[in-house]
């Protein structure tokens, strides 16, 4: 195999690869035009770039700057986020920050912003303990996002935004009738972030409903096929294209730790 | 507008949403077409759902809660993270676990699993404070998801899995050569979920390279046209295709807050 210096410059190491590609392949087959135009998208943006440092960061605008952090951590889920207060009062609230915490106990995260203001859904879920993650589908993205909006508090964005409020027998918070991927968790416990004051609260998976024919023998739910969407940045929506399945990686013996 | 009862069955609202749509469109052209088939879809998904409890999860098999619960958080970011111990030994692998947590100041995190055994990422950001975030494309996913072999610990996956590492003059942990987004962060500060044990890293972005292409001018970051993929569950690789980007939200007076 032919090695390259640390610091060749990558247009080089694009063109040896690509010659690689190229001798290892009779001829320019359908593969090969396909790596041609990816290496060469990538050799465009590769030596196209733009770096920032800490400080042109600080000295950005402040929406330059909440467009660029909030795309660069790279894509979200996308969840409507049902509660409810003490006196029945329900709320609905779009949010890009569910994450996964742990299988075993089930756990998800919901990271919510400082709560120097008042948030309805972190006041709904430590008054009443429940919250609903509902994943976002296209058929709704539009109405989904215009829960964002500062409505007054004596409006619901069920209401407001033409969602169908569910309950189930267990869950206190609402689910949304539109979504079909639907969580409904019980509060578990809440972390303040030092650094910026933001909140990550931890649920617990107390129910779950899944299309069907979303459910793969392993257990793994296909959430292209449930429609769900994913976000980047603050505002962008995307559908997805599953590339692959990939296996878990075993090594052989004299790579793996175990040996 | 024809108000619904709450318990009408998904079916009968869904007859009547369509019929909505084909009495406000004089005949069913390609927009009435694809809703149809959208509503077709979603009536079939509904009314063939699978609810689980708490009880269920809990009772099932070890992979298929694992499958499951790490794929209903939703999409989730890609990325490897580099890092390098106290005697420059380095370390690459694959995360799904990188979020936004703020944008000023700009601020990731990144969730690590129970330090039970050793955790090289961990390690090496405690011993010099320095992790970088690289985002994954599709010419190099497969072997990406390689760096997740448990590979011995005096094996470099950049090395082991085709990766070239590349320093910048700040920051002290390699970045990837063969990704185009790339961030520079050092450690900030650590907070456990003790619900289970994992651990919550929060960085502050000290660099930050994006292609020039990709920069829009609100300073928003396509990572659609970066490239960048998303993963659902812990093995799934997706591409995105933008469905659109939403306006902030600005409610007429009588429905704010502000009123």
């Amino acid at each position: 195999m032919v090695r390259l210096c640390n610091r060749a410059h990558p247009k080089i190491v694009y063109a040896i690869t690509l010659f690689k590609i190229l001798c290892r392949n009779a001829g320019p087959g359908p593969h090969v035009c396909r790596e041609l135009n990816l290496l060469s998208i990538h050799l465009r943006q590769m030596s196209d770039s733009k770096t920032y440092s800490q400080q042109d960061i600080v000295d950005m605008d402040n929406i330059q700057r909440l467009n660029m952090i909030n795309a660069i951590s790279g894509f979200k889920s996308a969840s409507l986020i049902g509660t409810v207060d003490g006196s029945g009062k329900e709320n609905l609230a779009i949010f890009n920050s569910v994450i996964h915490i742990g299988s075993n106990p089930p756990l998800l995260g919901l990271l919510v912003r400082p709560l120097t203001v008042p948030r309805h859904t972190y006041q709904n879920i430590k008054e009443t303990g429940w919250f609903t993650v509902n994943h976002i589908r296209k058929e709704f993205y539009k109405r989904a996002h215009h829960t964002s909006g500062k409505f007054r508090e004596d409006i619901s964005e069920f209401e407001a935004c033409g969602f169908k409020a569910d309950y189930s027998k267990l869950c206190r918070a609402p689910y949304v009738k539109e979504s079909i991927v639907r969580i409904g968790l019980s509060f578990e416990e809440e972390t303040e972030i030092k650094a910026n004051g933001t909140v990550l609260i931890i649920g617990a998976v107390r129910e779950l409903t899944v299309p069907a024919e979303s459910i793969e023998e392993d257990g793994f739910i296909d959430l292209e096929k449930a429609g769900s969407l994913t976000i980047s940045g603050l505002d962008s929506y995307h559908e997805t294209v599953r590339l692959s399945r990939e296996e878990f990686v075993r090594l052989p013996e004299n790579l793996t730790k175990n040996n």
